[in-house]
């Protein structure tokens, strides 16, 4: 079938929308709408199709929109620009279970090796009514999807949240073609084994129910094959990349999301951010800048990229005096207790640098860990130097993007562990994000590149991180299931 | 060459040596020799043979010992039967920094899997100098066993104490025939790559100096070739399980050591054995028993399953005042914090659970932190349900002993994650040591099962688990060499 003729509906599943909304002073309802690969992607891929979006209601205001517009379709209650949107009022204990106590706590532990082993998980009571709820908020999404669509439609089901979702669909309604996208990395089987053996099987199955699935990179779809070889006894091609399973054949494919030149040049070009990168400018001097942002999320690393500029400035003194370290580290899953704990590290070590070589003329290290985008835009245009170094990432987008904006030809410290190494490590200084020295020497390095090697190399960095970009990206998906 | 012919000089390399001095009262030196499969293998495999075995001095009676000797040929300060004993006094912080600082942190925490990500390891300046120490160990070793071997020697290395030493001694003595075995397991390369690369790099080819490569699980051998695989780009054989490395064929094998019966038998006869047997008897009366016996090691998972014990008396309230657990945790690693936090964790929990469940005619836990080896021989006697339940583990001799003693057939609820799994698999009740639920349904399983059923399940574990006994596993070795 022709890309033109194909004109299928297309329905889209995932957590979060693309729109939020807000309770005003006075009681009425406002909203923002998101940015992101999907947001665009569907608007490209969509010109001229039917289109459904479903999500979940996730503040207080999101319900009030959903419940105001009776059956969830917020579209008719906010001007969405012609995106149908179904938002689902998922009861707030079944959300929360689903959503903390599953997801973002097992799913998302498990898949990036984040457990402390001999003290979680621990898989008791508790965790079965956590995961029946985790599969009733899945079967909500499969409800509405349902309601909302036609005879072979296209489902994109997004991430380790709905993993149930696609068999769920297939069971009821096998005219339905369905891909389902994970945006985080794939455990191992030796690691993936830590869950309990119905859950595992669940799980694969659940997403076995699509009949196209995508990864981030290669070492998370290999990894994928694998489990299901392990524990659903599949026969899985490694090479084609597919799983045969319950008389079907399944692909398994990469789509490397990349970044928005387009959208992030315009955004960048606004005026908060020059005000951002002004402001800055002021506080740092004409210094050499190491960036970095993330979330203060376990994964991210930010504790150990702290004590590598540390061990910089210990070993390297000729810095001293030279460069400023900016740390964004933005608020998440502030409810987790060890990412407070986390947070908590991150503040100490700061205070700790700055003891150690802070000087009246001189600050080494400016952390902040407030959400500010356009600050973090800004510093993304000054950077000389950026610091992504998790200790496992599905992709990692500031990878790809701070090289867009950067403006001096930054070089990019980059851990192995992220998927962004498959495209970028020709031309990043790769890092083991769990070896300070190596990433402290790395760091001396970027500094020390001559100018034109530094912005030789970010040219091919841009190019690579913008290889296939969100709209691209979001086609490939559906276009797989044809 | 014939078995009998081959009559090469036979050496051993370990870090823990066949016997271990104590100083007495009046400044005299005693003597202790040790159990274990090596001692008894290679004194079963060395009739007739020259052999020498080389090891560290553990305490300060060790090095008292080895510096009388003078070389360290502690054979000549002891009466050891005639075997020859090389005792290494190796500088007290070398050691440290060996032992303790890379063999039973790093390289343990690896293969076992037991780091807390986020926040460890962290390879700093610190891990540098200790593996400068680990190699100067290793070092010491090769020095020794070069001394004191003939041309052809074969060398049985015993383990991640001594993973560098194979390709030391192969560098300086290529006659020698040189066998490593892991008494680990191993990971896989999507963990080992936590280590810095270089590091990674010098443990393969540390051991890929020797000839023949044993583990004790498929799984350990399939994961130890993968890494090889995957960071020295070696040609691996998965099938015939062969790694062509640097112009050499290195052999890995499985050599699943089992339970010494007759030696077990005959120490479990003994007064003392029947002495605590008594004093069991009386302080648990005449109910079931469920036995754990374990180190108080992180990979052990006590807290789990001390957790599921608590979950079967709440689910299956029928088996309160029927059942008591013996619990015997010996102490293990008392200098490294986050064993001393578990013990603490292990013990709050046994008071919880006696607090919630225990009567005036009941007590349903027995704890015992402390070491008493016949005890630990009277609870096999005694035990109705043998709990092992190892987050991962080498093999777990335990699994494998219990049944070897147990008097009234006990049941085995075994972690799927002990080699010993690969062997007792069909007749244990296997758990995932992270299903507390699984594991507390195993141990009711194993409660109710009929004693016709039991018996003939503990026969069959017997079978299995004395099926490679240590002096054939030892010999296996070394034939290896031939």
């Amino acid at each position: 079938m022709n890309e033109q003729v194909d004109k299928a509906q297309i329905l889209v599943a995932s957590n979060r929308g693309p729109v939020s909304f807000s309770i005003g002073a006075d009681g009425s309802l406002g909203h923002r709408r998101g940015g992101g690969g999907l947001v665009s992607g569907l608007s490209s891929a969509a010109e001229g199709t039917d289109t459904l979006w479903v999500c979940a209601a996730l503040s207080d205001a999101d319900r009030k929109a959903a419940a105001e517009s009776g059956d969830g379709r917020i579209d008719r209650v906010a001007d969405l620009g012609g995106m149908r949107v179904t938002m689902l009022d998922i009861p707030q204990d079944v959300f929360d279970n689903a959503y903390t106590g599953i997801a973002n706590s097992t799913l998302w532990f498990v898949q990036h090796m984040l457990y402390d082993t001999p003290n979680a998980p621990d898989f008791g009571a508790g965790f079965r009514t956590r995961w029946a709820d985790y599969r009733a908020y899945n079967a909500a999404f499969a409800e509405a999807l349902l309601t909302g669509s036609d005879e072979g439609a296209k489902v994109a089901v997004q991430d380790y949240h709905l993993a149930l979702l696609p068999r769920m669909l297939r069971g009821r309604r096998p005219d339905l073609r369905i891909a389902h996208f994970s945006h985080t990395p794939w455990a191992p089987p030796e690691y993936f084994r830590l869950l309990p053996a119905d859950i595992r099987r669940e799980l694969l199955e659940g997403m076995l129910g699509a009949d196209h699935l995508g990864f981030l990179s290669p070492r998370w779809a290999d990894a994928f094959l694998r489990c299901c070889a392990e524990f659903l006894r599949a026969t899985v091609d490694p090479v084609r990349r597919t799983v045969e399973y319950g008389g079907r054949i399944i692909g398994v494919e990469v789509h490397a999301l990349g970044a928005d030149a387009d959208g992030l040049r315009e955004r960048a070009a606004a005026g908060d951010v020059a005000e951002r990168a002004a402001a800055l400018r002021e506080r740092v001097g004409d210094r050499r800048l190491i960036v970095r942002v993330d979330r203060t999320e376990l994964s991210k690393n930010i504790v150990r990229g702290l004590e590598a500029y540390r061990e910089l400035l210990r070993s390297r003194p000729e810095w001293r005096g030279e460069v400023t370290h900016l740390a964004f580290a933005y608020p998440s899953r502030t409810d987790v207790p060890e990412y407070l704990a986390y947070t908590e590290r991150v503040r100490r070590l700061a205070e700790e640098i700055t003891e150690e070589f802070a000087t009246p003329e001189w600050t080494p290290l400016v952390l902040e860990v407030n959400d500010d985008f356009p600050r973090s835009l800004a510093a993304y245009r000054m950077a000389d130097v950026l610091l992504v170094n998790p200790i496992r990432d599905g992709m990692n987008l500031v990878a790809k993007e701070g090289p867009v904006l950067s403006e001096r030809g930054c070089a990019l410290v980059l851990s192995t562990e992220a998927g962004a190494a498959d495209e970028l490590g020709a031309d990043a200084l790769l890092v083991n994000p769990y070896d300070v020295v190596e990433t402290a020497e790395a760091l001396h390095t970027a500094l020390s590149m001559p100018a034109e090697e530094r912005s030789a190399r970010c040219e091919r960095l841009v190019e690579a991180a913008t290889a296939l970009p969100p709209a691209r990206w979001f086609r490939r998906q559906l276009d797989a299931l044809r």
